[in-house]
Order: C-alpha cells, then sequence, then structure tokens
C-alpha cells in the first residue's frame, strides 16, 4: 500500500485535460493498491452536476499493460450491467487507458463505500449476492485471461519457497507442499466458468450499511471457475479475528450467492477442495512475500500460517460446511 | 509519507458518531504527513448541505500531545481570522481531539487546491501575501511553543552526526558545521516574534491556480521570529529543478509578503544570515535522516546536499538578492 510515483500538479492538470470532466480541484495520494499509485482527485466537473471525485490509478509492477484492456473494458461491461463496480473514464480519444512517463494510467469513477473489518452475516449475504451477480454480468464479456494465480501455480511457487526456508517461518508449513500438488491436480475448467475477481477480501468491497456500493481491485480478475470466485470469497470473509470459522458469515456468503445463481452439482461436490486450494493460494503468495521481504523492512507482512490454520478448516470442516 | 495504523471501518465509524457531521460515507488512507497518518474522510453532512470532507489525523510520533493544544488551536485562530488554513472540527464535548488505541485523533477541514511542483511568480507573490498574512492573524495568539528546530539545535545535530559519517553522503558536508556553529549565535528573539509555521515548502500550501486556498501541516509551527519563516519559504519555493536559483520568483515571496507587512530594518539586515540558517536546518535533518535509513529501506531519502547548495548560493548573493 503506497504511492510509488510522484505526479506533480501540474502533470496531474495536464493528464486531467484529457478527459472531459472540467479542471483540477484537488488530488490526495491514497494508500490504496498494492501494485499501483492512487490519487483520489476532485475536479470542477461538466455541465451542472458540481464537482465529480475520480480515483487515478498508475500502474506500477505485476501489471501487464496487454491486461489492461481486460481488466478495464470488464469494469465498464460489469458496471453497465448495473453491477456495483467504478467505470472507466475514457479519454477524448476514447481510450480507457493514457501513457504518462513510461506508465499507464487510468481514471476510474470514484464510490463511495468503506470496507468492513468485521462483517456482519447480512453484509457476507449481500457480498455473496453480488458476486453472483457479477458472475452471470460477465458471462458475455467478449474477452478472457488466463488465472495466473491458478492451483498448479501455486505448488510450483511453494516449490520454489523450498522446504527447509518455509521452515523457517513455521515448522507446519513445509506440509502444505503436498496439499499443494494435490489441488494442482483439480479439474476446475469443467467447472463453469466466468469473468471472476479471485480476490474478494474485505479490502476489496465497499459497502454502506448492508449494501455492496463498490467492488474494486480487479487486478487479479481472470476468466475461471466461479466456484473458485465463491470459495476465495469464503476463505477471505467467514473467519473471525482469532482466526475462529464464524458459520454465520459462512451460511451467508453461499445462502446470498445461491440466491441469485444455483450451483451445479460438480461445483458443490468440488467446493470443500477448491477451498483448500483457495487457502494454499494464500499460503504460496504469503510465504513467498515473507522470504523476499527483509526483517526489517518497513512493510507489513501477511502471515501465511493463517491461511495453513484456514486450509485445516476446511480439510476436517469443508465437506460439512460447505455441503 | 504513510498510513502507520490501521483503522476499521467500525473503528472509523465510531469515532466519527463523536462529531456532529453525520454518519461516514467513505475513508481512505492517504499518504500525507511524516509523522501522521491520515485519511481524507467524506460524511453525509448535517443540515441541507449535503456530504462533507474531512482529513482525520492520528498522531503517530514525533508529535508531543501537550503541543496538541497549540497546533490545533492555532489553526481555528488562524481560520477564524480569514487565513486559509482548515479548522478544526470539536467534538460534541468541546475536545479539539480525541483518544483513540493509546493515540491522539483529530478531525481536521478539508481543504482543496493542489500544491504546485514547478511554482510562478504569481503563485510565489501569493504565498508570500499569505505567510505575511498569517504571521499578523497569529500574533493575539495566546499560546506559544518553543522551536523545537532552532539553530542551535540544528548544529547540535549535525555535530552529532560526526563528520566521518557526514563525509560518507558527501565530502562537502563536513564544512558545514562551522556554518551551523555561526548560525547558532545568531540573535532571532530580538527580532519581531509572531507564530510562525516554519516550514512552508509547496509541499504544505495548497493553491487553485494563484489563490492560496490552505497552508497546511502545522506541526512544525512555533513561536519565533517572522523573518525565519520568509527565509525557510523563500529556500523553499526559490530554486528550479536543477537547483538553480530563481530571482523572480525570489523576488515575488518577497514583493507578496512585504506588501502585507513591511520588514523591519533590522530583520531585512538579517535575513541574508537567516537564510543561510534555514538551509542549514534542512542539511541537519536531511543528514541525519540519510544516516539513520537503511540504504534499501523503501523510503525516499531526501538529499542534505540540495540545501548546502542552497547554503553556498545565500552565502555567495545572499546579500544581494535579499537586499
Amino acid at each position: 500500500m503506497a504511492v510509488y510515483t510522484h505526479l506533480g500538479a501540474e502533470a496531474l492538470g495536464d493528464l486531467i485535460a484529457h478527459y472531459d470532466v472540467g479542471a483540477l480541484i484537488s488530488a490526495k495520494g491514497i494508500a490504496e493498491g498494492v501494485s499501483n499509485s492512487n490519487w483520489l482527485i476532485e475536479t470542477t466537473g461538466t455541465g451542472d452536476g458540481g464537482p465529480q471525485r475520480f480515483i487515478l490509478t498508475m500502474y506500477e509492477r505485476r501489471i501487464d499493460l496487454a491486461d489492461l484492456p481486460y481488466f478495464l473494458g470488464l469494469l465498464d461491461h460489469l458496471a453497465a450491467k448495473g453491477c456495483p463496480v467504478p467505470r472507466t473514464i475514457h479519454d477524448s480519444t476514447g481510450a480507457s487507458f493514457r501513457m504518462e512517463g513510461g506508465k499507464a494510467v487510468a481514471l476510474i469513477e470514484f464510490l463511495p463505500g468503506i470496507s468492513p473489518t468485521r462483517p456482519t452475516p447480512a453484509q457476507a449475504r449481500a457480498v455473496g449476492e453480488v458476486l453472483a451477480r457479477m458472475h452471470l454480468a460477465g458471462r458475455d464479456f467478449p474477452l478472457s485471461r488466463p488465472n495466473g494465480m491458478g492451483f498448479a501455480a501455486n505448488a510450483a511457487t511453494l516449490e520454489s519457497c523450498r522446504p527447509a526456508r518455509l521452515a523457517t517461518i513455521h515448522a507446519d508449513l513445509p506440509a502444505m507442499l503436498a496439499p499443494a500438488h494435490a489441488a494442482a491436480a483439480l479439474d476446475l475448467d469443467s467447472l463453469p466458468q466466468a469473468q471472476i475477481h479471485s480476490d474478494l477480501f474485505p479490502d476489496n468491497v465497499l459497502m454502506l450499511g448492508n449494501r455492496v456500493t463498490g467492488l474494486i481491485d480487479f487486478y487479479f480478475a481472470c476468466t475461471g471457475a466461479m466456484a473458485l470466485d465463491l470459495a476465495v470469497t469464503h476463505a477471505a470473509w467467514c473467519f473471525d479475528e482469532t482466526n475462529a470459522y464464524r458459520p454465520d458469515l459462512g451460511d451467508a456468503v453461499i445462502t446470498g450467492y445461491t440466491s441469485v445463481r444455483a450451483l451445479e452439482p460438480a461445483e458443490r461436490a468440488l467446493l470443500p477442495e477448491i477451498a483448500k486450494g483457495a487457502c494454499l493460494r494464500f499460503v504460496a503468495s504469503r510465504a513467498e512475500d515473507w522470504l523476499d521481504t527483509p526483517d526489517d523492512a518497513l512493510v507489513t507482512r501477511k502471515d501465511p500460517m493463517q491461511f495453513v490454520r484456514r486450509w485445516q478448516f476446511y480439510a476436517a470442516e469443508g465437506a460439512r460446511v460447505l455441503a
């Protein structure tokens, strides 16, 4: 979470001039997004609507420019279908992103709402519903993008960390290699596919009360099994601050989702295994980040063990709670 | 520039409930301020005015709680006199700050505007004018605060860095010790005093076009010589990106200032020496930060040599350009 690039007032003003949004009134670098710099900007707006707000995103790393038409086009597609996602503002030439000093920038609609840190069942249900609506709305999106964080990739990541180094984080971590290889053998491609968010942690959901006002940070979005997205969301939302499973939240996510889109029998049958695989994705990425980040770095490392414990929960109880 | 503390949606909502500002609509951690965490928040507002915006500041370090009544009271005092500074919003008990998880937090008015990175003479003149207005408006402020970054403190800071270590940054740096001791001998106390900002870099000024809409980040403010504030502002605003002096900007700052408040002969006479001392303050603090920050840290270190060169400029040309 950082602003990596300094964009001066004049550069921001020049950039905004390429969009039909009026003149720049305010710009604040915001601590949001792990792979890009973001500014919350306000402009005078056009017409009688008064000032308007936007998120200006500069893509710093991890983002392949070739993926931007997918990410930004998906936002427009979903927004046009009434999903609560921010639209991309196009510039005066119609482009969804521009190059500025060698980096891509996009102007994105600002959405109100705050991310819940202790979600309620009503909020979890609303998120399940919106996730299903997003899946249905994205089915006719014409572009596709492979899942860069698939289960095979997770096994390879854990493998590259090496058991001896994993053990320096926690003695239980090397034992995750075998399950990671098992997850890699799951056939998710035969399950119903759509455009999936694939990282729908509470951080990436804006809410006002029980209403979802925005799904954000689509930079892991890809074409994949809808059941994977549901499993990631379940694993991300349904454990409390002591990492204990909250059945009321778990039931709410599933109930919300299935109230909009019924799960097919094959999805339902595989869901416990997919939830385990989803946990291993965060085990792998967090273990890699942990080993790559110096102990004294100023960034907060996320503990891979949090998702080892969630994997253990799904291994023991997944068949019951996801039945 | 970072958000040091995570404040969850519920904690933010609870906090806002102590103020008469309506309900929380949005909160974004912003990358602003070196000694505190800041959120740009929006609330539903009260009455018919529609949504309102504020900066929520949590004081993390470097800030002595005992100084908060001075800092926040000064903002209210200056705002009440029409200076473009953000007001402090008081809570339902009338307090200007609250304690939250052991840390002080304050709710501050949001002001529009952006910080110029390549100021124009018209902007520099406007800043000089506003600085003088602020000095006059603060003269009857009842509190006072000593200058923690006085010239004697700068000499002590440079001394504590030790010449051999200073030389590891740049061979010209140890030679700044003697001038720092010379500056420490200057008698600034006999010059006209007021409440001074003392860190008025362009980063700390919000502007819309040529109009100053906000002076911000008063956390180095103190009771001191007004000429010191003018000298800091001159040294901070009047050099271009190659560090060359810009006479048009320098003249504009002085002309703007003196159009509101005439300099007394003693201030005018000492201004070149004060400008040199002001440069040494940034040499000292940047050298200390440089030596305290690991080479591989993720933060950007500011080069102390930038202000060694400005000191050299004032040593050679100060008597002429500040006459």
